[in-house]
């Protein structure tokens, strides 16, 4: 979908245009300067263990906001917003297995849901672009790479498992410059978790990504690891809760908070 | 009591002698370098709310650490702690009301419980010191002064009420400088929430804080403000929960935590 006539719009005309379904497409690029976020819903019994692991795991599971109990208001992130209707797309997880993706998940709303947001890399990719940091699967137009590693979560209650990465290759004199401007963000992933040596990760082939689509690591570059997102995600599904509901993958929600507003200094 | 002996002591060796009985004061001065921890146990029906309230009021209530469930072990701040008999006094509530100091919990564990370490505002004023920042109620050998105030906590579940803060009065010229140098710490308090005008926070008057005692604000000073670990105490006894177990003032948790790693950049 072109999303030109729409890139200048702010986070609340943004949400109106997905929730009326004239917008259903990924979210790249519109609202710049917003945080947008990850979903994961849950049901009261496992939203426990879930906000405990990402209290230990706020590498991979930064929060941006939690609602309450059978509430669809983020009024932390986007006062007024529904939870319900306000990403382009949801998938609904039962079991732990995908079972359908829809554009509006009222049908399945239950009063003993909470909803996590969860910040994105889209917010510290800005911050690297501005500071004259190249992203490489911004100028290929594809999805990040993304892994499973070695590296095991702080396990909370039911959940436990690997985190997962994103990688972007970079010139060896763009490195120290992507760490500084990635440890204001916190909230976004923030610094990354390792620089060189996919192997240190239990990364056998850069080339095939677990998720996402691969980035060409070129002569002189040095691919530099960052806690994905997709982490909360991954280990929730191992413990094949009942019901569980995210967006799907691109299709975020765009927050009222700017991505400044997330720089701890 | 006299702590100078035990000064050099490291944290592990601290909390041994403290769980033998041989140190049972105030923990200031102790283990200079390593994060102190502010103690809240509650049990598990009230540890979602809780830790919900942590999660949206970072300031007041930064985590260090989490017990599992009926775990007593500090896994992440200190691994084979036991938070039953590692602070020098306990005090134990009954739906609200103090029932008693103790030296020791054990006999008071359940199995439901669960133990939050809350970051203590030892660590920044430690870096205040070492930027050139005065810190009166050090010098002054008395308990930092506390103040309830106007500024509403994002509420929890069962969990709602005003944040505490304490105020530490400096010349003008090095407020900028205690700004950047606490802003580094988000797990200790952070940034201060306001700086100047007591009235703004709705505090009548300096000199009869709510609680701790009082700093003068001298010709030329400016007293700064930051948010308080008292304020999930106050807020959490506010629901009168059936029990509840904290430290004693200033009978802190040495965590093997340094005070350097808790910077976010």
């Amino acid at each position: 979908m072109d999303t030109t006539r729409y890139r200048h719009l702010s986070p609340v005309e943004l949400r109106q245009r997905i929730r009326q379904g004239e917008l259903s497409g990924p979210t790249a690029g519109l609202a710049n300067g917003y945080a947008q976020a990850n979903l994961m819903i849950v049901r009261r019994d496992l939203a426990y263990d879930f906000l405990l692991f990402c209290q230990r795991n706020p590498k991979p599971c930064p929060l941006l906001d939690v609602t309450d109990v059978g509430s669809f208001d983020p009024r932390r992130a986007a006062p007024g917003a529904d939870i319900r209707t306000d990403f382009p797309r949801y998938r609904v997880y039962r079991n732990g297995e995908l079972e359908q993706e829809v554009p509006d998940i009222t049908a399945f709303w239950e009063d003993d849901m909470v909803a996590f947001l969860i910040g994105c890399s889209f917010s510290f990719e800005g911050a690297l672009l501005a500071n004259g940091v190249p992203v490489r699967h911004i100028e290929d137009q594809h999805n990040v790479p993304m892994y499973r590693t070695n590296i095991a979560c702080q396990p909370a209650g039911t959940l436990r498992g690997p985190m997962v990465v994103s990688m972007r290759p970079m010139p060896a004199d763009k490195v120290v410059r992507a760490v500084q401007v990635t440890s204001r963000f916190p909230s976004v992933h923030g610094a990354p978790v390792h620089i060189g040596d996919p192997a240190r990760l239990g990364i056998a082939d850069l080339a095939k990504p677990d998720f996402g689509e691969a980035s060409q690591v070129r002569e002189g570059e040095v691919p530099v690891f960052w806690a994905c997102g997709v982490t909360p995600q991954a280990v929730a599904m191992q413990a094949r809760p009942e019901l569980v509901i995210t967006h799907a993958p691109g299709h975020m929600f765009i927050t009222d908070l700017r991505d400044e507003q997330l720089g701890v200094i």
